[in-house]
């Protein structure tokens, strides 16, 4: 195991660039775990994979302006930049990529990478833009880092299968590799948007994944492929959050997002949620049969 | 100089890529010369100085479906593949990348790179989705080749122009060369659709350069900065074309495309018409002293 010792923090995407061109041209294998910072086990998770599979590991840490509605958290999303970067140092990372908002989107910025239908639905549908923010960024930072392998956590699953997408269709020589979701004890997912959670309604979160549960079971041992009936009962646990708002329960097939209505054990059981202000998102292969 | 031997012809997007991923990882450069095939001096250029400025030379040959509109020529659209081997050989290039299309957008693409504004004005004010097409495809070239540094013509300057912002945008990790016009002693500006024209609308043809050289004498002789007046008199010369449909001549910034109304040196005059079926685009800087 590699030994704690500094990482190097860079801020422009320039000598970013010019660093990882060189390590490429030396024939170095660079993993990237790109993340909005605030760093939690689910990330640490994706690190210590990318350690084991690199020569080099970058992390960035961008609080990405374009993946934000206007009503959006970009503002109070949480900013700990010198925990994060302990986090960081003691995870054998080499090189934390930090830059700021004006670096990555000079004035006069107009490109934008586009997964069109994948875009528009589930979460998408009630956040216009971004998954274009995302695939953007994204597309952005691979060609900054140059990465041959880049992490992604299982959570956000949407977004993983948007850039599992984009990658594939735009021949982006990078490999991408899902990594499960971390969950505390109570089953919470984790998510840097929990701390925006009061502690009662972060016991009221748990249910989530009970609900998630649930539709497993119905599907396992009930035997129910109905996707309407699991839906129905999963909805109905998270209704009793006391001032839940349900965005989406939905049952879709992983790779095209498309609605699956006879579900099948590959099929993803997805869903949103507001607690309070809190948008909190989880999922769960429907034919997987931890818990 | 490097002894013309073999092209090598590489079909497979997945190839091309390994072999430019094996090449970048042992330090070398590729210059790579992007065309739809149909090669004439103009590209020829492009690969000469391709050949002096890098270890490796790629030519894509690849006729795009996407940058091409429903009532286009992109059935049409000339092929001659052998002839343009034996060119490429001839001028040393290492090899040739030719995928097909259904190898290049497999059922279900669904990804798009898209520099908003820009593809909307000039040509693409006729070809909606041309630039979309052109971003995208560019993108997956760069992916799959990897190259140092990339060769376009002048000719096409909007797509010139929208090649540069789009790599700039996304950080891409090349630099993009631009190339001079190559033109005809008749001063007709190379181009694969040339071959569309009959004698007699070829010999037209050769007043869309007058057209431009006016517009320069002008602006350098007689002093005249009123893009609109410039404009008028160009448009006068193309109107004596018979059969000429005019699809528009236009003062523009050659970085943001927008309109200029009082001209400068680094203005581009750009123009775009039908002779005939066969649709036709030139421009010039309008400080250029040249004749």
């Amino acid at each position: 195991m590699k030994m704690p010792t500094e990482v190097k923090i860079i801020r422009s995407p320039r000598s970013m660039q010019d660093i990882c061109l060189k390590l490429r041209a030396r024939g170095k294998t660079v993993g990237l775990v790109p993340t909005m910072g605030a760093l939690h086990a689910g990330h640490m998770s994706l690190i210590a994979r990318a350690r084991r599979e690199n020569d080099v590991v970058v992390v960035s840490i961008f609080v990405n302006p374009v993946q934000f509605g206007p009503s959006e958290d970009y503002l109070k999303y949480p900013r700990p930049f010198s925990i994060d970067t302990g986090l960081c140092r003691a995870a054998g990372v080499d090189m934390l990529f930090a830059p700021g908002a004006a670096a990555m989107y000079p004035k006069g910025h107009k490109t934008f990478v586009n997964v069109e239908e994948m875009s528009n639905v589930l979460c998408g549908a009630s956040r216009p833009g971004h998954f274009r923010g995302v695939a953007t960024v994204v597309s952005k930072l691979f060609n900054i880092v140059l990465p041959s392998k880049a992490y992604f956590g299982e959570k956000d699953f949407q977004q993983l299968a948007v850039i599992k997408k984009m990658a594939r269709d735009l021949n982006m020589p990078v490999k991408i590799v899902p990594c499960p979701t971390v969950r505390e004890s109570s089953g919470l997912a984790l998510s840097s948007r929990n701390s925006y959670l009061s502690p009662s309604e972060r016991g009221q979160a748990a249910k989530i994944s009970q609900a998630l549960s649930l539709g497993r079971r119905l599907f396992h041992k009930n035997k129910i492929t109905n996707s309407a009936r699991i839906i129905s009962s999963v909805t109905a646990v998270l209704k009793t959050i006391p001032g839940v708002r349900i965005g989406y329960v939905k049952i879709c097939d992983p790779a095209t997002l498309e609605d699956i209505h006879t579900a099948h054990a590959r099929a993803i059981l997805a869903l949103a949620l507001h607690i309070g202000n809190t948008r909190l998102i989880d999922n769960s292969i429907l034919g997987d049969v931890v818990n």
